[in-house]
């Protein structure tokens, strides 16, 4: 075997009867991996047919009519709430009156409103801990499901004064379960930091997409490599992010006033007159400072994002690889980089719109760079410089 | 050999004795591409560090003062002003007065107002052809020099009406034997299009980044692969992006205030009062439409960005592989993607900051698909769902 599947051959702490609800991306990916381990999972969705879609990929069974007596009910031991946004405080609430003795956990991308709401109510909040897996696709519903979903990706478990600690350890296990990693936040920082770190950034993307809906094609034939980064997200879903964002709307309103001002003052900056003083116009003292102060700002922050694992980015040596864009090409460059024999930490590749040849960017051991930069020359690769 | 290398294997058009001011990036790369086709290259630099570099480095040699006879410069058949956006004007003016019968480009990253000081002035307009290579890297300087740099990347040639032909096609070839595809535009489209596909998008993504400089470090710990895309390139050095959009400021301000007042439709439907006839907050009307209109005009906007060589994204089926973080994994992979054989268009790879495992996603004909999941199955690879 190429590689070890950890969680396929460790023992889960999941016991006992599961009931997810809402058979979506998320419930389906959670139902696929506790049915991988033999735990008892029934199913629950408002649409039969995405029910049956998740039950026939082998989710589990449907919650039948006949399983609704009070006895099978009072067997439940974990309900998994995996709706949308807007309705999971309802859906939970009426999970916890159904099922007795069930922890209940709901998986929604927003926490502090939905948790209100729930402790609001006259359900028993002992038994209820929200939580949010971090994983997503592009695609959604059943039919993109994948029990390795949550692998590797930081899950959320929001602890409150009046859960218990069976209720969270439960929750707890269900994350470490699913190969993902526990991260213990309240529920409102919870929310401002996805709304930092997740929704503003996919706004900001969408609308700066939008300033090319007019813009003329000579214009786009232009496109680099900047653009296609900063502008891949928007090609979200607009119905499942308009439920995300508008369940989170405070705290998202909140970093976008500030990235508002922020852009008002450049703006101003870039609209300041030539001093007199100045000769050549684009060293217009006031432009110089404001746009100066934006990217050194933005040079700031995005050293503080962490790189892999939580540490801070660690430092490879990179080699560039020109690859002609003709078929084989790619393939024939793994061969060969195989063949070599370095640790390769990143592979990335770089396109632009009149390009009959792509860019390969390596990122290796400082310590093995000259030599994978020396072995694929010998293999008649060009390398470009860094 | 594995690669061809077309453009060494052919003639080149430009002839006769080139003069490159400037020994940054782009005139160190211009100098080495021309001297290894042979052509004569003398080089000029206000640092004599920078210049003497430039020569060390293969680009030529330099223009001695001896050199600066009447005869001499009477010779010189074609100069390259490649010195930063602030000071291109009047280098270009002095360089059309001290060589009489060259042909003068210059590559800064804004056109029109420098093509209008050059025109304002008295010298022999006919004589000079702005243009702009697109094409740059995150280091800047001569050590970063490659003579590959423009391979395949948009040139784009400025016309105006006193431009001769003579020196329009003078400069187109020398776009064509740097490997470059030649566009041709007017200075103000020109400007107008890299503001937005390149200078916005810098300042955008650097506006974001700098929302992270005061973020608790849990929410940094959340990050993922959207904030990861959307802020890369805020890591863009300061100085050389300051100078670059300073130079545009008229064409990006313009960019910016249409991105400012979609922000603030957006911040606004965001803090629009809950509609009381509506039982869940989430579902504020006012909010749905404002975001849902971001994202799909974001969908739209994103759409237009074309794919390799200009034309519409082509369709790929995408492969997703699951490779644990050891090291000599991902090696591994290309060993056995290499050795299943399918043409490989693209490769990406996902991160985030709690993962164990990484996700490798390649890009291949459809038909090709299924045999190389099955393929890669086999060899014990284990494949996630698109």
């Amino acid at each position: 075997m190429t590689m070890s599947h950890p969680v396929d051959s460790q023992p889960i702490a999941t016991a006992g009867r599961v009931v997810i609800i809402g058979s979506g991306l998320l419930g389906t990916s959670i139902a696929l991996l506790l049915r991988s381990k033999q735990v008892e999972v029934f199913l629950h969705d408002v649409s039969p047919v995405s029910l049956a879609l998740a039950c026939d990929l082998g989710g589990g069974e449907p919650v039948h009519p006949h399983y609704e007596d009070e006895n099978w009910r009072a067997s439940i031991a974990l309900v998994v709430v995996a709706v949308p946004p807007d309705v999971t405080a309802s859906v939970t609430i009426d999970a916890l009156q159904a099922y007795p003795n069930a922890v209940i956990t709901d998986v929604a991308s927003v926490k502090a409103p939905i948790l209100e709401a729930v402790l609001a109510s006259d359900a028993d909040q002992r038994r209820y801990v929200p939580s949010h897996p971090m994983a997503g696709r592009e695609r959604s519903g059943a039919s993109a499901a994948d029990q390795d979903l949550f692998r590797g990706r930081p899950w959320v478990v929001i602890s409150h004064p009046s859960a218990s600690r069976h209720a969270l350890l439960t929750v707890r296990d269900l994350a470490l379960d699913c190969g993902a990693s526990v991260v213990n936040l309240d529920g409102n920082s919870h929310d401002q930091a996805v709304a930092l770190i997740s929704h503003v950034p996919q706004l900001v993307s969408s609308l700066l997409a939008a300033r090319l809906v007019g813009a003329p094609e000579e214009a786009l034939g232009l496109t680099g490599q900047g653009l296609r980064d900063t502008t891949r997200i928007a090609n979200s879903d607009p119905r499942l992010w308009t439920s995300i964002i508008c369940g989170n709307r405070g705290p998202i309103a909140e970093v976008l006033k500030g990235f508002a001002a922020d852009l008002q003052t450049l703006i101003a900056g870039l609209e300041a007159p030539a001093q007199p003083e100045f000769i050549d116009p684009i060293a217009a003292p006031a432009c110089v400072g404001a746009v100066n102060a934006a990217m050194q700002a933005g040079n700031d922050g995005a050293a503080r994002i962490p790189g892999k694992h939580g540490g801070a980015p660690r430092r490879w040596a990179v080699v560039a690889v020109l690859v002609p864009d003709k078929p084989g090409e790619l393939g024939r460059l793994f061969t060969d980089v195989g063949a070599v024999g370095v640790n390769i930490e990143d592979f990335s590749m770089d396109h632009s719109a009149y390009q009959k040849v792509g860019t390969a960017y390596l990122s290796v051991d400082p310590a093995q760079a000259s030599e994978a930069e020396r072995e694929l020359s010998q293999r008649g690769w060009r390398i470009a410089k860094q």
